[in-house]
Formats: structure tokens, C-alpha cells, sequence
């Protein structure tokens, strides 16, 4: 490594440029329809709103078909649940994405649940999330952030195998299935959270601490010993001097005159996890073409 | 506690009591059918006929009825999904448990996900487990021998909370699982297998821990602190003096000497995993009479 930062912004560009030729490709034949992601968003959660243009912008450079299905924060289970089971059918759509959360009246995991895997590219129905913590099994699509880490890990060339991962937070979107694919990967894998006691001394012993904690600054240079390799995967939005930036859980500034390797935020796990998305649209794509 | 023992036996035995007079007292009213649980075994493997056996004499003391399903080592997939299908409609079958490992022709995650969630009292289907993983969602059935454990651990009043649980071992049955329910109950949750290094530096970390590795002897006083609970959950038949004993993977006699609280082998998590089952299976049961 040059440099130790991780620069994910770096890889998803030249994912996302990889997956643009594979569409192109397959469109040029004039045979295929094009790949095509639904989304689901309820109210207008600012967080929520700005994900999902993101990912709307993202498709659109891709040259992936978009479909908006966006609600009242009012709306009822039922009619999120009828809509989730046409995009069941359609065959223009290839991926179905439930923008998380949903509001308290709706039952989350109802609502996923009613997505057939097969189009669950966010990997968040119980039997993909199985599958993926299984030993011997293994998901259709892999959640987008965790698989977003391993993929860069993977492109520095950061061996996993035996080493201690610490997981600090345990959303079912971060923490939880990466801890699980930490394991997978033949890491010790460590889980911890807001009733653990010490933090330092697990993440002191961490080879890659990973932290999606939502929690700005809450790791710190005297936290981390220098070999560590650290995945930042929080976004917190903060006001600096009457500005709004974005911020992740570490001491960035801090940590990166210390550590083996650090991510950046934004620019470091946040475009992984846009890059893992449509990896997934498109795989799905592909799996219908080659079963056509 | 009045001793270290975590005597699993004790409090199976009490479970199965408990369960037996619920059985009577609905079947008094002559209004409903006993509860039924069909196990499918394949081929003769003695380990497997012998748990079979177990089960088998359990049920008949509770007064739960056993469709047996045995078949040769090379029967065919299709034949066990076909008797699977049967199963999931067979209003008398309240539990199903497919005897594991299954030969190598047999793909287990087909096997078993053919199996409807609502009878799968071994909690290993895709959705139930990663019902099981997730943090805000519940699996119908808890897999028998983790949740076994965790109620050992109520009975003994051992909180899990903020302590640091080191499970050793990542089978789907008890390592995994067993880790996904001490991270729900708030423990700081490390797993450890045979890519660990340094295993003795996290089981001295241990507050709770958690065998599960099919090694005799591996855990030993020197890799324990003195305020630790130990569940061993390995079950190896060794040959000793030309008898066959029945061991953990820990150090029994010398652990039992230094720590808070050892489970036994036999007599300690073996007995446990037998009463989840049947509880499930009664649960089940229950809940057929309840919708009915």
C-alpha cells in the first residue's frame, strides 16, 4: 500500500464503469431488456430521500431502468405489501429495494418478507440473511454494505483469514451480516455494542475493526494498535461553523497518522455500497437473460 | 450457587415433567389429537441412531407420537423432499427433524428448506435463522442446543448483559446460533474456530464460554479466568480402557476445580437440547389447537 487510506469512491467508480460495459454489451444485441431497480420509499425522511437519489443517479449513469414507488408516511401495510407483490412478477424488474425505515405503524420485516428472494438484491429477507450467516449456504445477493467492505478489503489485498475482526454496532444492514461474512472469512470475529464494557480493549486487539456505530469521534487513536486496518462505515451528518459535513464514527484525522489503513467519509465504504447494489441489480439481470 | 455444576440433566428432567402434564391435561378434554413429531434418518450412522433413540424414548414419555422416516444411505433427494412435502401438510406431524449430517449426494439446504418454517422445530431453515440472527425479528423455532444453553444459563440466574460470551466452534446447530443469541442478550459476543490464534487469549477473556469444537481436552484450567461459566457442548465418544466414555471438550475435572460454574458431559447441555425439542414440538402443537 502507498497510502493507507482506502479509497472506496476509487473502486466503486471503476465497478460501476465495469458493470456500465456488461449492460452495454448485453443491450447492444438489441435482445434484452434493460436491467430495471424499483424502490420503495415511505414519507420524506431526509436521510431517506437523499439515499435514494443517489442511487436513482447511480442507475441512471448505468444505464438501469428506475422505478419509483414512493408513499404517504400514512400509507397502510397492505398497500406496500400488494405493491411488493406485483414487482414480484414483473419481469421488467430485476431488483426491489425497501428504503429503511419504514415507519412504526408498518411491520419491516412483513413488508421484506413479502419480496421474493430472487429480487432481494439489499439481501434483508430472512431466508437471503440465513443463508448468508449458514455455514454451508449461501445467499442470492449479499447485503450491500458488508459485502462493500469485503470487496475492498479484498482489492488492497488485506487477508482476513485468522486475523481478529471487532464489529463495533449490530444493525441488520452493517454490523450483524458483516460480522457474519467476517466469520465466514475465517476471522475470529468479535460483536460489540452499546452495553459493552471496555470497548478499548476489543478494539485495541483488532486486526480490522470495523465501526457502524452512528456515533462521530467514538474511535480514537489510543483505541486502535498501528497494524489495524479500519472500516468506517458511519455517516453522520453534522453542522461545522454553519455548514452541514459528513462525518463518520472515527477520528479520521487522528487515526490515519497511525493506522495500517483507514476509509474515508464520505468516499470510502458509502460508494461500496452503491457499487454492491447494482452489482446485485445487474446479477439478477443476467440470471434471467441465462435462464431465458 | 451451592455448587459449580450447571446440572442440565436436573432442569431437562423438570422441562419434560412440565411438558408432559401440559400434554395430559389439553388431551383430557378428548378434544385433540397428541402431538406428533416425524424424524427423517438416513442410513445407520451410530451417532445418528442413537440421538434418534434419545428422541425417540423423550417423546414416548411425554406422550408425543414418532413417524419414524428411515432410509437407506443412497436413497434419492427427490424421495426425501417428496416425504418432506407430505410432512409440511400432515395435520398429525406438529414438528419435523431431518437427522443430520445427511450423505454427501444430499444437498442439506435443499432438504431442509423444503420444510415449512411452521414445523421446523430445529430451527435450521434459511428464514427461521435468519429470523433468529436478525436484530428485530423472531424465528418461529429457537435451533435446540443454543437455546438450550441459554436457558441453562437463566436457571443458574448467570446474566449475559454487558459480559463477554466466547463461543468456540461455528456449526450451524450450536456455534453460530449460539453466538446470535448472546449478542441479542447483550453479551459482547467473540466467536473463535481453528483459524483462531491464540485461543487461550480469548477464552481468558471469557465470562461465558461456549465449547463446541468436537476436541476432547481443548479447553483447559490455564485458559480460564475464575469468574467463568462454561458450557461444554462437545459430545465425544472416546475409548478408555476398553470401555467407551462419553466427553466434552473441556478439561472437566480440572476446570470444575477453578470456575464460577462447568456444565457436565453427560448430564449437561445434551439433556437441554432434548427438552427444546420437545418444547418446540409441543409449541407447535399448541399453536395448531390454538388456530384451530
Amino acid at each position: 500500500m502507498t497510502s493507507n487510506i482506502l479509497r472506496g469512491k476509487e473502486l466503486s467508480d471503476s465497478i460501476l464503469q465495469n458493470l456500465k460495459l456488461q449492460i452495454q454489451q448485453l443491450q447492444s444485441t438489441g435482445l434484452h431488456s434493460p436491467p430495471g431497480l424499483a424502490y420503495i420509499l415511505v414519507g420524506s425522511k431526509i436521510d431517506s430521500t437523499t439515499y435514494i437519489k443517489l442511487k436513482r443517479r447511480a442507475c441512471d449513469n448505468l444505464g438501469i431502468q428506475v422505478f419509483g414507488y414512493e408513499y404517504e408516511e400514512s400509507v397502510a401495510q397492505q398497500e406496500l405489501i400488494d405493491c411488493i407483490k406485483r414487482l414480484n412478477t414483473d419481469p421488467s424488474v430485476h431488483g426491489v429495494i425497501v428504503q429503511l425505515p419504514l415507519p412504526p405503524h408498518i411491520h419491516e420485516a412483513n413488508i421484506i418478507n413479502t419480496l421474493t428472494p430472487e429480487k432481494d438484491v439489499d439481501g434483508l429477507t430472512s431466508s437471503n440473511f440465513g443463508d448468508l450467516v449458514m455455514r454451508y449456504r449461501n445467499p442470492l445477493f449479499y447485503p450491500c454494505t458488508p459485502i462493500g467492505c469485503i470487496e475492498l478489503l479484498k482489492h488492497y489485498s488485506v487477508g482476513i483469514a485468522g486475523k481478529h475482526a471487532v464489529v463495533v454496532g449490530r444493525s441488520d444492514l452493517a454490523g450483524i451480516p458483516l460480522a457474519a461474512l467476517f466469520n465466514k472469512a475465517n476471522a475470529t470475529t468479535t460483536i460489540c455494542h452499546s452495553y459493552t464494557r471496555d470497548l478499548h480493549k476489543f478494539t485495541q486487539s483488532a486486526d480490522i475493526l470495523a465501526v457502524a456505530a452512528g456515533q462521530p469521534g467514538l474511535i480514537k487513536q489510543s483505541m486502535v494498535k498501528p497494524e489495524c486496518i479500519i472500516l468506517d462505515i458511519g455517516i453522520n451528518s453534522l453542522e461545522v461553523e454553519g455548514n452541514r459535513v459528513l462525518v463518520g464514527d472515527c477520528d479520521f484525522e487522528g487515526l490515519k497518522e497511525v493506522v495500517s489503513g483507514i476509509t474515508p467519509v464520505p468516499n470510502g465504504v458509502g460508494p461500496m455500497t452503491i457499487a454492491m447494489l447494482l452489482k446485485n441489480v445487474v446479477t439478477s439481470w443476467k440470471s434471467t437473460i441465462t435462464n431465458s
